[in-house]
Formats: structure tokens, sequence, C-alpha cells
């Protein structure tokens, strides 16, 4: 499948490499630029064949923000709808609701996460807005020396969005979560480092074989099955009320892949042999109640 | 309004200074003051004029905690009510149980979190016990180098309160909330700030204005509608069970900030001028169903 | 109680000391060793005579892991058994799934995680699969500097078990936790420090006495009741979805404490001498609804 605003392909070992690519604009994310993400993360992305996602831009940014130069509309709403909570909950996934009140950036997120394989953010420059946003649903965030980070929308009398309020604190906890998005600054990647926003910093032409790399490493020789389960039980357990619920699904977890999978894992352990997995990411056991 | 314990003054732009003022006796906190800092909370900081509101003492101390030379009950509990969690819950805001049994330094950090706009902690010195775990519902901790933190209750054979057991995982992670529970010391400065519970440590006479010029810079020229909004989103969605709670209640902030003080933010930023924002923080959309 | 697996002591300040006691088989994990796990932290940790839990491995190890030699079925699964989730949760605690299905892993953290007093790891050598995520159950972690911790599930085909996926994230935040877990590598002791995994690592000869230490600071002169409420509020209270639910319960505690072992605290106090508690571990109030 072709895009207008992305650049997608996947190699030897399955790590999918996925650019914004709208350079001339800075990868400024547009409602088409939106559609697409969303789109690859549902389709692509979840072909067996792709085992990783590295997400990066094109030329010297990640990410601009918003496109804020397109006419009128930018948020893509339907300013006579004006619904309340309960409202709003109950229709969420129909039709007229779809798109003139749904976040677009939050659509794109939680396609992100309901990938259940890896997802590393390649922050090559300027991730600003919606461009650093995104990368808070991705698993695993590296950065260039060049990077920027900018949380920011308090600048704009809007509000951080793209269920960034679930992602962010639970990376670098609540205080530094808090103050950034209060202080709405520009971070260099040093500080989103000292700040456990990046996991690591690399000089810029380094920065993509590294993620590639560490991909790599996540996948190769490994169970698309307990992956994607492990990625699953993390992110969902880590936000349950009570290790019990924990006990529960990952007890079904480790049950159908010790029984699948696990034993021929286990086999190849005991014979000092590589595994050969073959388990699809595509047919994941049915764990959480 | 007057207050017996505390000082409350607002500056030209809207930062509130809030001072624990018995210096006299390191600004314990007695029923009286506990009283008064809900009040303050609840009444003069909900003002659309002040637009942040910083904490600190005055003397020496920042809160030496509960005031334990007070003659008799301290805590203000009524002994003969032994409610179950039960009965507790039901009636938990019914007049007989509202001044027995609460916890009367919970009732000030549920106030000081409600409040939807920036809080800042200037710990100035000692904040032990319920002058440790009040700053806990504020947004950033910023402590002088003569700053000193215990959550000490262990030694009194006590727990700690105040929705500390809330509050402090989220803010240091739980082993390091553990240890310091467990352990009932009074830590340095340095120790906190390792820790990641307060922010920065400044010398003891550039505290107070690091905190005002820090919260200055989240809200001048910013729209106390988004910054309100913000604070409520990475609270609640923080601690919700799926980023898709995230995605209904941002996509309605987004939604009704956009329309409204964002339509005057982009507008100036793409004329580069400051934005002059209309919201008010008293008139929030209901964004939680 | 003798135990096949395990070694257990009591000092006189009440701290025992667990052995994972397989030093041969390098403490390897089989069903006899999580039962008697299980049973230890049930029944023999829960005299009023423990006051701490410091577990720490004979011999070079501290535990290498499920023991993959055990022939057959390492994991005690009954392969005829295919739950649905709602199937298992439905009937999770009865006899048919109770051995067949559910995690020993699990069993034997959740009963960690009930016992109301302070548990210590002192991981002194090898900690990997069940031996690096029974760690995460207990409440702070010391480290040899001869420790190797990997959460290596992924090479062999299955996920993270023992309620890790509860654990992990709350000590290390999701981003590490993540990362941890799809690389499946052996860390370092410097490295599981830097990622906040350990408290602390420590010269392989003074690791366990570091350990004792500790422990026996969190409980000398302490309420055994304060301490248990403490731990429970603390990991309860950092999964619930508002702090009106730490309010409810750190209300109840605080009301119970303060009329029994709090009023010696404090008279304790006043008069400069030790407190002498009188409350028993076993018998906590009940505060959670």
């Amino acid at each position: 499948m072709a895009y207008e605003t992305l650049d997608w392909s996947v190699d030897a070992d399955g790590i999918a490499t996925l650019t914004l690519n709208r350079p001339d604009a800075l990868n400024a994310f547009d409602l088409t630029m939106a559609g697409e993400l969303e789109q690859v993360f549902l389709t692509d992305a979840r072909s067996d064949e792709v085992r990783a996602v590295v997400v990066t831009g094109a030329g010297r940014a990640f990410c601009a923000g918003m496109d804020l130069s397109a006419d009128g509309n930018v948020f893509g709403l339907d300013e006579s709808l004006r619904p309340t909570p309960a409202d709003f909950r109950q229709r969420y996934d129909e039709a007229p609701y779809a798109d003139g009140i749904r976040d677009t950036g939050g659509k794109v997120t939680l396609a992100i996460h309901a990938l259940p394989k890896p997802v590393i953010a390649a922050i090559n420059g300027p991730a600003v807005g919606i461009g650093a946003t995104m990368t808070l649903a991705m698993d695993i965030r590296l950065a260039s020396s060049k990077a920027r980070i900018g949380f920011v929308f308090g600048r704009l009398g809007i509000v951080p969005e793209a269920c960034s309020s679930w992602f962010l604190p639970r990376i670098v906890g609540i205080q530094q979560a808090l103050e950034w998005v209060y202080s709405a600054d520009i971070l260099t990647a040093e500080a989103a480092h000292a700040g456990r926003l990046v996991r690591s910093v690399h000089e810029p032409d380094e920065l993509l074989p590294a993620a590639l790399d560490l991909a790599r490493s996540f996948v190769v020789g490994r169970s698309p099955v307990a992956l994607g389960l492990a990625k699953q039980l993390l992110y969902r357990n880590s936000a349950a009320a009570d290790p019990l619920e924990a006990h529960l699904s990952d007890s079904l977890a480790m049950f159908y892949s010790s029984i699948a999978d696990g034993k021929e894992g286990v086999a190849a352990f005991l014979e000092k042999r590589a595994p050969e997995f073959s388990g699809r990411a595509s047919e994941l056991p049915e764990v959480f109640g």
C-alpha cells in the first residue's frame, strides 16, 4: 500500500522502518498523515512478516507537530457537536463522532499501542506537540543529539493529547510530567534523557542504526507470541488495581505460551541450539478477562 | 479573609504565596491550620485572579509536623466511633464522621489536589510528618539546601496519611517509597533530590524566588483552561486502567479547548504575537465521564 | 517446620533469614521449592515473632530460574485444560485449576506480597527467570556486585510471570521494564542499579549484613501494626484510581493506629523515651472497603 505522507519498508529480519515523510513541512502532522498512521499500524504492521517497527522522520525533523498552516479546521472538529462526557463515551465509536470530536492523535496512539510487537521511536530532530506525544505510545525512545522535544500545547491554549496523560507519567513519573506540560518548553536531547523520557542519545548518523539494531536484538530468535503477550501484560497489568489481576492473566499467558512455543524454547535451550518458533503474533491467545 | 496560621498574598501576575505562619512552633500543623489550609485552597485559591500557588514556611522550618504539644486529642478523633470500611465509605461525607475519623491531613491534600492550577512547594527547612506529606499533593517540590524531609510516622506508631500512599509512589516509585516509609528517617535535601522527590535544590535565599519564577513561567501568557484541564488529565489518566480512558477525556478536553482559547492560541502563533486568552479556570468544561 | 529446599531462621530481633537452599542446582526453582516458598510466607513468616524477612541464596547463586532439568512437566501444567479468561477468573481458586494452570511463581509472589512486614531481597549471585521475578514482590532489593539479573523468558518462548508485569513497571517505569523484558538479557548489578531495580550494590561478603541491618532499622522500636498497614496502604493506594480511595483507607488506618500504638508512640516521643508497642501484625484492623 502506498502512502502520501509516510514511507514504509520491511527488511529481511522483519524490522519495519516507518518514516514520516513530509520533509519540506518538517513532517508536520495533518489529517492525511493522521489517517495514514492509524492505517499503517492497523494493517501493514499487523502482518506476521513484521516483527518490530522503528519510527523516524525524513530530513532534519522528526515531526514539527500539527500542521497549523492548513487552511481552516486543522483538528478536523465539528463545532456543532458539544457532547457531554456521558454522551461521548456511549457513542465514541459511532460514525458521527468518529471524525468530528475524537482526537486524531489519540486514534494514532491507540493503534500504535494495540500492536503486539515492539515499536521504537528514533527521534532524529524536532518532535513537537503531536510529534512528541505520538512517541509516548511507542515502547522505547532513542534520540539524536539534535532531537528537541516539546509538549508545547499550553502555549497554544490547548491540552496534551494522544493519550499522553496516560503514557507520560508512566514513563517519567508524575512530577516530571507535570513540569514539562506546564512549562511547554522545548527540551534538549540531554534534558529528555536526564528526565528518563529517552532511553539513550546518539550521534545523528548513528541513531537509526542503533534503533534498528535494538529492534533486531528484541526479535531475532524469539517467539512472536511470547513477545506480543509480554507487551500486553506489561501495559495492562502495570495499570491494574491488584497483583491478582496480573496473576490471572499471566497464568494464562504462561500456560498457553508454555504448551506451544515454550516447548520448543525449552528443548532448544537444553539442546544448546537456536529455537525455531512457529507461533504467530496475529494469533495471540486471549488472556485478559 | 484573614487566617490565624497562614499568610496569603497574590502578586500582579496572579502568583499566590501561601506561608505556613506559626514560626515560633516551627509551623507545626494543628487543627486550626488544618481547617485554614483546606479553606484557603477551596476559596481564595479558586479565584480566577490566582493563577498558581507557591507554598512555603515562615522562619526556619517548612512544617515540623502535627503539633503534638497540643493538650489531648491532637488528631481530632472521636474514639467512640469504630467504623468498618463499608460504614465509613458509605458515610464519609456525613457530619458525624467528618471531624471524628477523617484524616485532617487528607482533607487538606484533597483540597490542594482539586485545585486546577499549578501548586509548587518551596520547602525551606524541616518538613516532617504532615509537613512532608502535604507537599506530595503539590505538583512540584523545590527544596532549600537546609530542607530536611521525613516520613517519620513509623516511629510514632502511626501510618503515613494525607493520601501520601497515593502520591508518593507516583513521584518516586514503589521501592523508594517503601524504604523511606519503613526507615522513617529524616532525609537531607540531597537525598530527597537523588530519590526524585524534589525537583531541584537551591541556596536558602534563592529558594522562594526560584519557586515564584517557575510558577510565573507556567502561567504568564497561558490559558487557565488549558492549564487546569492538563493538570486534571495528567493525574486522572495516569491512574486509569487503559489508554482508552485517556482518549475519551482528552478528546473532549482537546475539543473544548480547541474551539475556545485554542483558536486565539493558534492565531497568535501564526501572527507571531502574544495570545490573549479569555478562558477562566473557574469554568472548566467537564471532560470526565 | 523443616523444608527440603529452604533454610529458615529467625534472630533475636525477629529478623528472619530465608535461604534458597539447593546450592548444587544453583537454587533452581522446582515444584517442591514453589510449594515450600508459598508455605513459608503463609505460615512461619506470619508469626508475630517475625518482624521482617531477608531472602538470599545458598552458595554462589540466588536462583538460576525454573529447574528445566526436571523430567517432563517442569511447570506443572495440565494440558487438557484450555480455559477462557472468564472460566479461569471464575474458578481460579477451585481445586481443578489450582495446580494445573495457575502460575506457580505467581502463587509464591502473591504470598510474599500479602505478608504485612518488610521483605528484602539480598541478591547474592545469578537471579534469572523466576529467580529475578520473585524478587519483584519483595519490597526492596540489595545486590552483590556479583549479582546477575535476567528476565530471560523471551528466549524460551514464554512470558514474564509471577505477577512481574504488575511489579516491574512500578519499580523501574514502563520504558525500562519493556526494554529488559524485550531484550531478555542478563544485567550486571551496576546496570540493575542504574535502572533503579536494585536499591544498592555491595561487596559480596557485605551483602547479607547490609540487608539484615536495613531490615533491623525498619522494625526495632516500631509498631508492627503501623508497619503492616503502611505496606498495605502503599501498594494498594499506589494502584488506586483516585486519591479519595487513599483518603478513605488511610483515614481508617490513621484512626485505628492513633488510638492504639499511636498513643504509646506519641507519649514516648514527648517523654523522650523508647516506645513499647503492644500491637501485633497478625491482628491488623481492616481498612480497605
